[in-house]
């Protein structure tokens, strides 16, 4: 394939584009966060599940992977894990949320087409392209989102459209 | 930027990537209707949500846009998702989704990055490039997906490890 050819392909996803992806998610997720009575984000559960606050708190501490990510500085996920799950009010659990959003934000430069195709390990958790290990996390993000929809719902609450970012 | 510049930028992802990545998620979503019984798949609802069948009509519905996606050929979303709604076993069901499975792989190869970028509308609901549409269809099936997760901890079972594909 000549350079010419490589050239005219255009980039089928940009890291410009993955950091709107993850961030419009997260958009949608602090909505669903917002939607929960104070009590019930931290107490509502169904089937000896989590409860919503604990969802949103793994959801948070992958995020403090930014540094992981970007650096391939992984911190230690135990550690972040309780400090997130020690905020216990909805207000406390939002400014952690918006402080991360800042910090995706500040390290994306980083995230080069290079970087994000080079081989890095989650947390000892997931080896692969640091691509792969980002799109797990927007992934387990949608989900578990999902599955606070679904208290939302059983609680009479409406919850945002989905497709809002 | 000089031709050798982009030449040394690798694809962040590749259509194969793509492709890996929906049929994935596709294998731990029929996992997941495997999981539920018979009976409850077609009548288990929580908080007036649709039953698991009708998500994952939904699902398979918006997977028959394979055809929108490879050559802009998108076809009566309602009236496909009759078809599938009208399916009322889960044999019928996983059968409908085993050849979904087929159709994507088989029109994959026209998933290049030129049409990935090009500027599509599926089923007048969204307009973006053909890429972003794909992200939709999938995180739209991971969203239903850990909803279904709920339903099968609300009914005592196990569902199958997320992180599994």
């Amino acid at each position: 394939m000549s350079a010419t050819t490589l050239n005219a392909a255009p980039a089928i996803l940009t890291p410009e584009d993955l950091l709107a992806h993850w961030q419009g998610h997260r958009k949608l997720t602090r909505r669903v966060i917002e939607a929960f009575p104070e009590k019930e984000l931290f107490e509502f559960t169904i089937g000896g599940m989590r409860t919503f606050a604990l969802l949103v708190a793994e959801m948070a501490t992958i995020a403090t992977g930014i540094d992981g990510l970007a650096y391939g500085k992984w911190n230690n996920f135990e550690e972040k894990h309780k400090e997130v799950e020690a905020l216990k009010t909805k207000a406390e659990l939002l400014a952690y949320w918006d402080e991360l959003t800042d910090q995706l934000n500040a390290a994306w430069p980083a995230l080069t087409p290079e970087r994000l195709r080079t081989v890095d390990n989650s947390w000892g958790f997931y080896e692969g392209p640091v691509v792969f290990i980002l799109q797990y996390f927007v992934d387990n993000e949608i989900h578990h989102r999902g599955q606070g929809y679904v208290y939302l719902r059983a609680l009479g609450i409406e919850p945002p459209a989905f497709y809002e970012r």
